[in-house]
């Protein structure tokens, strides 16, 4: 393992236990670092079963340090297409890309970290440091005390504020709505369709795209998923307010769960897709049992490394998922991180501030870029089939 | 009934069914209105031990139309007393003043009303309007239509950004920390000093007040709670989001409820009380096994009729409590929207068009004489025992 020597006394908090985080842990842990992680969610969270397209940043750890192999992990899909609302294919493209399910590789980083460290149940809610260690305060009651943490708890961080104060969720004007289907409960027709594709329907100010990712038991066909995300423009205001009132009556700021979205919303996205979108596309979106929603919004925080703190991923800046590059990015995050770590000769301050300013820049061109993807889509009507710009993509469109 | 056949054939939904909302039904109900009121609590609130300092208009449907007896609903205090922070008094004055819980209060009125047309796990998230009716929705999936809606849903009132999209929240600078401990409970000696005063102890950007409610039980002086708010100030910024961070990881705008708080801020908020507070003072706030929080924020919406829609109380006007005149300008609201629709021959539009401008008025009145007074107390440390501008009051000190 890389520099395994390099930190054997010093220890390690990672606040949040997704993709992120745990890719933080593991590297962090072959660093030397006895590391825990807190998430605060209170179970293993088998449920989420959203996609994500799998970027090189993204797997990692598991094409250079884990015995698990990548091959397990994923489906994949040959063709890029393009149907306009009638069906017809108005652009069709050969285009590896790979996908995994949130649960799956979540199972398999968590399988490779282990549980004993793996804290459920624990909210991080502030945090203190001096020149020797950091504290973090849990809402159990909780603190703990570590040379390092490293703060992956997503869009919602609260550590956020600490690293920039100013850095608030700007609403994009859209949100996008989610869901999954089992590939094999569609007609066979629309099976034929989507299977080996991701496939977009563009509208005016609007777009949908899909790909079938893995089912939460296996990798083979018969379990497979569609995943999609439609995103479609809501004002901010009263309308949206009441789209994101959940059947509890609370409203998110970031997201309604699947089962908790109002019926009358269900009720209109089924009749929407009908109307509007390629029917195989649609079938998908008719059929979703419990569609949920994610409010799109833009955060970015001027800072990442603070003393011995750092936000990574989503906590550190937050976007549009146009570019499919969320999850990547906080593994770039994570893996620049131990390289720093590792030539930082023990210093742990020096390393993280060195760190920061290409991952500031990278948040950067990534959210700048996205956003402008997001605006072509919804607002200027120039999403355009088959524009090579508007390639997934960390670093760029198609890298 | 004043006006009882003014709307023999007309129909209103109420929307928030506590004190403003049932003083609202009521008196729809005397105007001739088929009333029903939507409470978004799932099952009757006796839990809520909260005190309300009684002004006139709070209780004036007790005085003027219930066979209830308004001596059932209240304690009274003989004095006001100002405490230094070592116990001794350094302003004392005969005052009456009158007290209910909410409980007690709630109860009263809903005896009045009935249950048969006040429904439980309602949460209204938004409403239309054509020119001879409204419709409100529900989140359970329900719609309701009517000749009238009334919200009085509070200050997280959804409606209000249908009135006044710009109305948004402000954080005063400070919270209120609020409890209750059984008077009985408490050492005899502080019982003595407690019982027949409001009590403050006011110190530097900071005070607290405190007076005796009815229990749940009965107005029996054994069963009497003290019930107080401690205004203690809280920059905006990681320190306000973590103290308003609860046990369960969510993070309250307006309060965090009772038993909710993190332990480590009631820890503190108990040592505070001891070392700054009147030792009387601070056997209450010591004693207090669940004490809760009120963030402190203004809102002004600038409509409170729109249409058939009418905002009231903390819907469309909330504060600091320091002139203890939320309840009553919420009662305020519904007595004057009744008196103009009483005068309105059945034209409801015209009618909350001509009650909108005084009821304006008055919460803008009301709202700066209350910063004003938390700006005293809070930050200017002009908060001076026995100074008659800071007596409670809705049209005014005292008044």
């Amino acid at each position: 393992m890389t520099g395994q020597s390099t930190y054997p006394s010093a220890s390690a908090i990672v606040v949040g236990g997704s993709i992120g985080g745990l890719t933080t842990a593991l590297l962090l842990r072959d660093l030397g670092f006895h590391v825990d992680v807190f998430e605060r969610t209170a179970s293993p969270l088998d449920g989420r079963g959203s996609g994500i397209v799998l970027q090189p940043d993204t797997v990692r750890w598991f094409t250079e340090r884990s015995s698990q192999d990548l091959a397990d992990l994923h489906t994949a899909t040959a063709y890029v297409q393009y149907l306009d609302p009638s069906g017809a294919v108005v652009h069709r493209e050969p285009a590896l890309w790979t996908y995994t399910s949130w649960g799956t590789f979540y199972r398999a980083l968590l399988a490779d970290f282990g549980t004993e460290h793996y804290h459920y149940g624990e909210f991080a809610s502030g945090f203190d440091q001096d020149a020797d260690s950091v504290t973090v305060r849990f809402v159990s009651g909780r603190t703990a005390s570590a040379d390092l943490v490293v703060f992956a708890d997503g869009i919602t961080s609260p550590a956020r504020e600490y690293f920039d104060p100013e850095a608030k969720l700007a609403y994009s004007g859209y949100v996008g709505w989610r869901g999954t289907v089992a590939l094999g409960s569609l007609d066979p027709a629309t099976q034929e369709v989507l299977r080996d594709s991701i496939t977009y329907t563009v509208i005016p100010h609007s777009h949908i795209t899909m790909y079938p990712i893995p089912g939460e038991q296996s990798l083979d066909e018969a379990d497979r998923l569609m995943n999609y995300v439609w995103y479609r423009n809501v004002p901010a205001g009263p309308q949206l307010s009441e789209l994101l009132t959940d059947k509890r009556g609370f409203t998110g700021s970031v997201s309604v769960h699947p089962g908790q979205v109002q019926d009358r919303f269900v009720d209109e996205l089924r009749a929407a897709a009908r109307a509007q979108l390629a029917p195989a596309v649609a079938d998908v979106v008719v059929a979703t049992e419990q569609p949920y929603l994610q409010v799109l919004s833009d955060v970015r925080s001027s800072r990442m490394a603070l003393g011995r703190a750092a936000l990574i991923g989503d906590a550190a800046c937050a976007s549009r998922p146009h570019a499919a590059a969320g999850t990547a990015k906080a593994a770039a995050d994570a893996w620049a991180l131990a390289e720093a770590l590792s030539t930082a000769s023990g210093d742990i301050v020096s390393a993280l501030a060195k760190w920061e300013p290409a991952q500031l820049q990278l948040s950067d061109s990534l959210l700048r870029r996205v956003v402008d993807m997001g605006e072509r889509s919804q607002f200027r009507n120039t999403w355009t089939p088959g524009d090579p710009d508007l390639r997934f993509g960390l670093y760029g469109p198609g890298l």
